[in-house]
């Protein structure tokens, strides 16, 4: 049997108890939802569902073709002049998915005989840009800027390094003034990926880059997806225009996929602009996030203080922390659950996410059921 | 300068005349499209861009996590099976896009120590997924199942070929029995894009694997994008159940992707029902590409025969290829221009992509359009 080998793999895994299934939900789900990246809760806003909605309509439900055939309409340069002026960077590209942002930047920019110095907490899609990428990786010790100077030192030719602002497992934020400085110090670029950033960090939500004053250098390029913060779906490379021009010719996940669907690209617009009229909830996001953390910390549960809008509670194994997130459920409450093989540190934890729309009595909730059905 | 090289090969690309840049179109265009891969006219049916507003208004504009966490509503689980069972396979997983749908179905099929046997004329997220699997890649010549059987004879441990269906840039049909044979003798697996045979091929649009009979063997693999005959976004692979839940365990771009704007899903359900009730617009795009290359050939034009929507017409060189689909454009006909560096094979052509809704008129018209402009 061809896929025969799928079944042993499979056996591992239910012995381990590391099983993962889908669960899906319905439109009108009951539970308390503190495992979306919806971190401005306007995934549901109105405006924004009625843009993808008249999105839609307008332009049709799908881009139709590459970027570089059919596939850019008026709405998705729009959409990048708006990002690239909210986020303080010359040029913007959109793509279908954050993922593919991250393997275009990487890639495009680590050509052959290059250096590419990647966290050791990187999200997957930089780790797999790393591997597709012509150049060198070497992975450094997590949020570490000695191990990036020393890693930067020893190379000649061009370099870059590779970096989440703020972790995505753990939330905690990358120190991107002392890694800017590190990576200067050589003349290598700057790849940061603030996926969890846009919308909860800097001036209104301009974003981790914009917050460390790094926005807009000529050195430094930044992704950031338009699924978390802005609701939607996609990705979007910001940068000077000569790396963007760049990446239109060189990026294979931009030349080779189909663009954005209008109606994605309409609602990340929309809630780009509405994120403009209400800053303050970027700052709400963060409130949330430290307000549950001080609770939780309060009951005796060891998290790491959070640097954006991720909460991230120990759990003592990864069983317990399957049953644990599976008993918050049960009490109404939707946790994220992060465990090997999707953490690179082999530990397991619950994964809150705040919402800048969570309500005091909701925290309130939120921590009283963490702490009923604490393992 | 960090990102200064990037300037050397900018001057090198406009020194060869081969810069690409964006051209946004309006929501009104008046160009006939002969470019899009909307092989069924369905990304603009009203049909469809209503299901793409109601799903966002029921389900959000994002799906807000990652399938595993959030990110799977009773909608995303509704269109797969709707597509597994339309296609005739056990089990269907829907991706963000069909590039992340083939990085996923590829690595997750070639583990270390596994053989990879890949068409020379992949699609480049096929070529992708090869690169970033842990198995090893054999690259063999285009279509040709000898080259298959040589390619795996000699390997032991598990192996699987990789092969578009319907290459993308000549439109040419990979021979799918001969080729499973080929697999099957040495008890290796298929994974088969059916990107562009999806709606076109097969009974009723089900696919080219369908109509080569060999849908829903347990050997048998298939990714398809939910962006071109389906008018919307996505990606989907489809298999036996085992390979599925298999893929839900240990696909990257599965786990850590966010999952499928409702809108594209919503959007795709549509496309995929309304291609049910009217099966004839599948033979009606083959019609208009069987059309379309008999009177190109009439005029003299070198072209290859489509197998599908497909087709491709030859010319002179990269520079006139760049040249005559502008001059087509300027007379109102947008045609795709395929030159290198992403062709496999350095040749340029336009590249004519048939729609079920072309109105003989509209052929006449693109025929004329593409005489009067020959280079
Ligand atoms: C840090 C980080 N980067 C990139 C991505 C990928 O973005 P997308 O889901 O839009 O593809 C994610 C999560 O999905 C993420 O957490
Ligand atoms: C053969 C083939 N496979 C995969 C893809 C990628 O699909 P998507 O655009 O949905 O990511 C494409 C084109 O876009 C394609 O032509």
């Amino acid at each position: 049997m061809a896929f025969g080998w799928i079944e042993e793999q499979a056996r591992a895994r239910r012995r381990a108890g590391l099983v993962r299934t889908l669960r899906p939900r319905p439109a009108d789900s009951p539970l308390l939802d503190l495992a979306s990246n919806d971190y401005l809760g306007l995934a549901r806003h109105p405006e924004i569902t009625r843009s993808a909605a008249e999105a839609a309509r307008v332009w049709g439900a799908g881009a139709t073709g590459s970027r570089l055939v059919t596939g850019t309409t008026e709405l998705h340069t729009t959409l990048e002049g708006e990002l690239a002026a909210f986020c303080g960077f010359e040029a913007a590209l959109v793509f279908a998915t954050g993922y593919a942002a991250n393997l275009a930047a990487v890639t495009a920019l680590a050509p052959h005989g290059s250096l590419l110095v990647s966290d050791a907490g990187n999200h997957a899609s930089l780790i797999d840009g790393c591997r597709l990428a012509r150049g060198t990786t070497q992975v450094v010790a997590h949020a570490d800027p000695d191990a990036v100077r020393k890693a930067l030192g020893a190379h000649r030719g061009p370099a870059v390094l590779v970096s989440d602002t703020v972790f995505s497992v753990d939330g905690d934020a990358a120190p991107l003034g002392r890694l800017a400085e590190a990576a200067r110090e050589s003349g290598a670029g700057l790849v940061l990926d603030d996926a969890h950033g846009l919308g909860v960090l800097g001036e209104g939500g301009r974003g981790a880059p914009q917050g460390a004053g790094i926005a807009g250098a000529p050195d430094v390029v930044v992704t950031a997806t338009l699924s978390k913060s802005l609701g939607s779906q996609g990705g979007v490379v910001l940068g000077p225009e000569a790396v963007i021009a760049h990446l239109v010719n060189a990026a294979r996940t931009f030349i080779f996929d189909t663009g954005l669907a209008p109606a994605a690209a309409g609602a990340a617009l929309a809630a780009l602009r509405l994120l403009r009229r209400e800053p303050e909830r970027a700052a709400r996001a963060r409130e949330v996030a430290a307000t549950l953390y001080e609770r939780l910390t309060a009951e005796g549960f060891e998290a790491v203080r959070p640097d954006a809008a991720v909460v991230s509670v120990r759990a003592p194994s990864p069983e317990r922390a399957v049953r644990w997130a599976e008993e918050c459920r049960a009490a109404g409450l939707a946790v994220g659950c992060f465990r090997p093989p999707s953490v690179p540190d082999g530990v397991s934890r619950l994964r809150l996410t705040a919402r800048a729309d969570l309500t005091d009595a909701e925290l309130r909730r939120a921590v009283e059921v963490i702490r009923a059905t604490r393992p």
